[in-house]
């Protein structure tokens, strides 16, 4: 448990709107009791804000602690935004549970209290990054805290790459597509891919084929410290795409390269978190005869 | 076995390019020697073509026999072409055998001279049909002889969509997209995307989920009579595709109806045809311990 | 719809233990008021009996309809024990809905009354038969309405054995064992092995093997009207089990042959029947955003 | 690199039969003129061995290597042999290449001089261990290289039970079966069942469901160090296997402890060995265009 009190909270604020106007109102005033409050709002609607809106930078120089309010899309957006500062993040939940953001509006209080009594577990995470060179001197180095996919663009079509592990050639594929996924990653896009879960506490990365044309292909588990090469094959059209979002268009032969992100972001959970309940509850898996 | 000698045979000819060259000349003596020969070719490139291009109608009304050279591709391709002229195929493959061109170069006298023997099987399949609304008064209907599949449009992401089976729900689902196979489409896409093999004598559709968000989404196998409608989701975009052609994007809440095309397709097969031949060929099965 | 009324009732029944025995008396008095009340106990426990015990014979040969008390399991044995008396049968569910026993306690006076009222929807199923030898001159011919499954048996290992439709070679296979499922067993075991759900409609069986060896081996759909012949392995050991029960041990080199059974049963649903609402409720899929 | 020469190598022989009598006799050949030689038959008809036979402990105490003759299986029992002691072993293949035996018959001379010139490449590996209370005092502990298997008995039937991970709950599951896998484990059998390729250098085990009812449960990857009990409900009995020989049969409630087995198992490979070169060969994956 970290010893220290946390002074001053950043909150990273997704879905302003009018149906959750109550809820955000009522945790920013929750938080304040403990500490300074520095708000960042996601959206762009300005109309919407209730609170000073602060800069990412000021957060992250500033906040002892940053709460994620929203959903698990939140928790990924405000992980990508604060794994340089090295702040430790909680996320709150407006809808159901997540796989990420455990806390509820339902326990919100006790939670919160809890943790900012320095109660609360602690959980280290990595996230990937890639570099693709988008021109002849332009490089682009996006991180991810899901996954980093390769995939077929615009049309339903096999893309044919190459995929490298520190070099080594592990296969050569026709698929939809590839997906290099976290652990974390493991229980989003990459379960629906027929990818196993993976413990998040484990330094492994996996790749899942999507859709792949050789019916042998099959989801492999590395070292999270591998650099992995993907080659597109010529003559082949593909885009790559962090945690959902398309971050670069690939053509004949283009490589790009994942690897671990050197920082490392800590969750924090309440005491009693739960991986094995989270997914239980997630994916519908009974717990009882 | 059809009775009637073949007296006009069509040719529709893709990869009409230098290294086939010599192969589609081959073909077109052989098939000369039986019967008057009409060429369509599939590219466009008319500098490589040697015979006289004869359009597909032409064909359609004067040909006994339609020969596709290619692969299955052009076999496809063939079929979308001729189905509605009743004319019957083969398919010959200037690559290593296919899953429905079947007659391959080296078997091609053989298997021609016996063909037009009147010693041959022949199979009837079934194509699908769907109706896309395109504009306030304008509806396309294109057809398909492997698939007919809803795909999210441009970047990686769910599309959310409701399955009806004449009329009646059968599941609201969020998933990449989702795959309407035929018997003869059930050994490509739909294979990669964990769908069954299904032989090509029955009369029956697959509704195969791509990466189905719900993991207990699995493919269901209706009567090929029932008409399929898919609704998009509000606030989503997709494409439709027939064999891996885009055809339309849709959007909010549009919707698409997928039904068995009337005529059916007549292809004709060496007599010694075995599908399961077939199988264990193109999927590497053993046939010995 | 059938035009004649239910004169005589045929009642099959299991788990007439304690829990349920209201229930079952409840059953039998609404019945009774319907027609003459004829009833078989499954279980053998004769202190439980509150009605007089008929035979099978009698009940088929006098039953214009007969009721299943019990689960999906005393529908598939009333299934089997009724098939030749060509009586149809409709299934009471004591516990939740089931896929086949679809009349739930709580909706009984209703779909009863609306029954005998001659309101009701009408389903021909198909079961599948097998013929093993276990002796120099004695075979045994089970039947299965699920499915008939060849499996290792005692150990976990593998076995070796080729697989025939009509005596042509489908492939040679190592896995734990091939199930040949109806699409009445589709939702049943064959469903965790990986097989399509099929509609029950549709006179095809399915071969889905059992953790196979070789990646590429997929289940197949195939008309009901094949002869299946699997043939054991030399120095192999296995089992054959219909609808859960074992049958038959088979070695080296003995075969089985699976097909369709000669006669079909009549299953009788509520007027409102509808498949695709049984799958949503039995696979928890959603029917709303 | 291992400093040491190799003055005593033991042999590890299965398959001692006519057809590869010719190999074996070379084989120790070979060896014999890099050190001394003992040899431990593990067939047990006499008539063929042609050297001495020598117990494993004997081997275990002298040998400064061991080499496993025969194929993959042959290295799991020489594995489990000889983990006690610590020597490390290098496999022989003497069919086609193994996944774990990669020295094969044609390039024996080869490997082998390179190997006692101290030219290889050293590979640590983990086994797995399982706990099971077979009387009212006595409990077994065998040991497994591949994996740990809970299955049903004798009959095709769900068993039903609960996986916990240090005490927690995982879930409760009903299926024919559980796979506690190694790394080394994830490409046999386990792969078969849906499991993930691991590479072998991680210190993870994995959970793999065999066939299960519910179809949300999926292979989850955990840290090797986990103690996993799997407790069998009331009513049933299943068996327990260890790389694929019966040890126990489990009945209502009994519950076994799997965890990571405490001393590890060196092998020794060709100097150029490349795990994903041997994946694509045996999973017959392409590598070129």
């Amino acid at each position: 448990m970290l010893e220290q009190a946390f002074k001053t909270i950043g909150l990273i604020v997704r879905s302003n709107s009018a149906p959750h106007k109550h809820e955000i109102r009522s945790i920013c005033q929750t938080v304040a009791e403990h500490g300074d409050l520095l708000v960042h709002y996601l959206d762009e609607d300005a109309s919407l804000r209730e609170y000073e809106h602060t800069s990412i930078d000021i957060i992250g120089q500033s906040a002892d602690l940053v709460v994620s309010v929203g959903g698990d899309g939140t928790l990924l957006a405000a992980t990508r935004l604060m794994v340089d500062y090295e702040v430790p993040l909680v996320g709150i939940n407006l809808g159901r549970l997540g796989f990420l953001a455990d806390v509820t509006m339902q326990d919100l209080q006790t939670h919160l209290d809890a943790m900012f009594a320095g109660n609360y577990s602690v959980e280290k995470r990595f996230l990937l990054q890639t570099e693709i060179d988008i021109g002849p001197d332009e490089t682009i180095a996006p991180i991810a805290f899901n996954d980093i996919i390769l995939h077929s663009h615009k049309s339903v079509s096999m893309i044919e790459f190459e995929v490298f592990s520190d070099g080594r050639l592990i296969n050569r594929q026709r698929a939809d597509g590839l997906i290099v996924t976290t652990p974390t990653g493991s229980t989003a896009y990459s379960l629906s891919g027929g990818g196993p879960i993976i413990h998040p506490s484990l330094d492994v990365l996996a790749l899942v084929p999507i859709c792949p044309h050789t019916l042998s292909h099959r989801p492999i588990v590395l070292p999270s410290d591998r650099h992995i090469d993907i080659q597109l094959a010529g003559d082949m059209i593909a885009q790559v795409s962090c945690d959902g979002t398309t971050k670069a268009v690939l053509e004949n032969g283009d490589q790009i390269r994942v690897q671990r992100y050197p920082r490392e972001i800590t969750l924090l959970h309440p005491a009693e978190y739960n991986y094995f309940h989270i997914l239980r509850s997630k994916l519908n898996w009974s717990s009882h005869p």
